[in-house]
């Protein structure tokens, strides 16, 4: 299956700790309560709705038991090697992200913190390929910060890694995390978290939620850029993650057309909103959503660029997307864009091509 | 301005009732509220959201002070016979609507009721173009039923109009509404009626909501396509008001996937999604995002068919399409489709062009 001409910069590889792979890196109080209290368990089935696909492929699971995606060896061998990865972004599978947890916020600073000393020891400086993202616990602000100036400097870290839920990012208390972003030359990677529940419902299927992701990420976007982050902050870079990419020429108009009719309500953005989408925001291309090749041409065309897809597996999830199966067939050129230079164009800290 | 010759059925005019209007069709103890209690201001500005646009078209309010769409002299000076209209789609402007009210249901279905003989008689009765919604209190399902049969066969009431906000209209707790609507040939017309708020959290900026309308649509058709509603009643539409249309193709891609993967969740949805969509699926085109005339020719081509779209004006709302210039100019067949074929074959009770 390899095809080792054709370069691939993999933007979304869950890695997943097991408590145990973390619990040695905290501190008490907060040691004691992950070692006995099982907090986790409230907040899986059947609390939360079904997956009814399940989370992970069932062949990405490990023999002797543990999760899917939390073995760097077993990686190597199922993906990076396999399908010939050039480089793969860890994006973590941290369910819920430290950004989401509604109260002890010292606890989520702590985890985070573990969690990224445990990312970088035994996944970042072990393998070459890979390069990770900052997670932090961004409702404590200053504590947020304060992990990005300690970790945001290795030089296989790239992003800083947000969940979509209840936070609106935009929000000017948080530009703060952004410009000690771009201090760094961090990317922020942004993945949704919970479903997109609409006036704090839940929808009654699955499928209804999964369906409605891409409708959380245009959310996100939009809070972003009327907010005016984009151009307080010129040199950050926004990668949308595992929210598809369709929706794109949508957004774009849709954007632009509320710009011309109510801009004097947002006075700081100077420029069309589509515009800067297309000099800092980018899409991971996972899930794909099946086109044929003239839809996905006439998609790009509609875009105005051909600079905004990266291609991502989102290995090891049940809808992981094969590299050699999940777009149509487009020309050398634009392959080889979307599946590696428009990411090592976005990421600064990415080798360039002729680095390797 | 008028231009005759084109034919104009337009599928999205908001006429608005005074509570003067409605107070006397009222019965005690509500006809008692409404005088005394003043109830709707607490829904207004500065508490809900302020809308830097305002909400009408500063020429449509009337010189006597009365509110834009109070009139129909001046609604037809104004918009039918300066435009030349053939028809024209009553949606009402009841702020909330009635299926919106949290509490005292009874208030909402008397409120309801008395909006619907108040458009009978001002408005269906006293022109010959225009045709009318069903409004119901649909939280009380029995008594919105009793008023479908009530009205909904005056041969001038098309569609059953429901609101967008915190109810999931797919759930089946609604469906004898649907079946009730089947039965008196009335579609049903949908339109945003609060913000799309996410996780109960407001938007910063009313240009952020105003842009994230659409998600809202995207939420309604998700739930009643994955909830079965079209399945279960073939002969019924459903019309999305006020939405625009350059989300379509996406959410058809997107709906299509997800049933490829997950159709086990939903075994009664038998044809994929985007099918379905092109049957009984339609839009108004208000507000129309800005497109070039290729960027729209494509846009047509990704949806499959040209039979989607029905063009509106939003009359007499601050962000008004003229049917001159708010679309690209397209070829005559396209053009008569999207302006007065499409909207005259979706509303079965719609008199066809030749009964003229």
């Amino acid at each position: 299956m390899g095809d080792n001409k054709m370069a691939i910069v993999d933007t979304d590889i869950h890695e997943r700790a097991q408590y145990s792979d973390i619990v040695d890196r905290l501190d008490e109080p907060f040691r004691h309560y992950i070692e006995n209290c099982h907090w986790m368990q409230e907040k899986h089935m059947p609390y939360t709705q079904p997956t009814v696909a399940g989370v992970d492929r069932a062949d990405a699971v490990l023999l002797d038991g543990r999760p899917a995606g939390s073995d760097l060896e077993f990686m190597r061998e199922q993906l990076l090697d396999d399908i010939g990865h050039d480089i793969g972004i860890l994006t973590g599978a941290l369910d819920p992200s430290p950004s989401s947890m509604h109260g002890w916020y010292e606890m989520a600073t702590a985890l985070a913190s573990a969690y990224n000393d445990w990312q970088i020891e035994n996944w970042l400086e072990r393998d070459k390929r890979l390069y990770g993202s900052v997670h932090i616990a961004a409702q404590d602000r200053d504590e947020a910060i304060k992990e990005i100036e300690r970790v945001g400097s290795h030089p296989k870290m790239i992003q800083v890694l947000l969940p979509i839920d209840d936070i609106m990012w935009g929000d000017p208390y948080y530009h703060p995390i952004f410009e000690a972003a771009e201090e760094h030359n961090l990317m922020i990677g942004m993945h949704h978290n919970e479903p997109p529940v609409y006036y704090g419902k839940w929808p009654r299927y699955f499928i209804e939620w999964h369906t409605l992701i891409p409708t959380a990420h245009m959310k996100q976007i939009t809070s972003m850029m009327f907010n005016g982050v984009f151009e307080k902050f010129p040199n950050l870079g926004l990668m949308m993650i595992e929210g598809g990419y369709t929706f794109i020429p949508h957004l774009m108009w849709k954007m632009d057309q509320q710009y011309r009719d109510l801009r004097h309500e947002v006075p700081w953005l100077t420029r069309k909103p589509s515009e800067i989408m297309k000099d800092q925001v980018r899409f991971t291309t996972q899930p794909a959503e099946e086109l044929t090749k003239q839809e996905f041409y006439s998609l790009i065309e509609q875009m105005g660029t051909d600079e905004m897809l990266c291609f991502s597996t989102d290995y090891p999830h049940w809808d992981y997307d094969s590299p050699h199966r999940a777009l149509p067939r487009v020309d050398e050129t634009l392959k080889h864009k979307i599946f590696a230079e428009n990411a090592r164009n976005f990421y600064s800290k990415l080798p360039k091509a002729e680095d390797k």
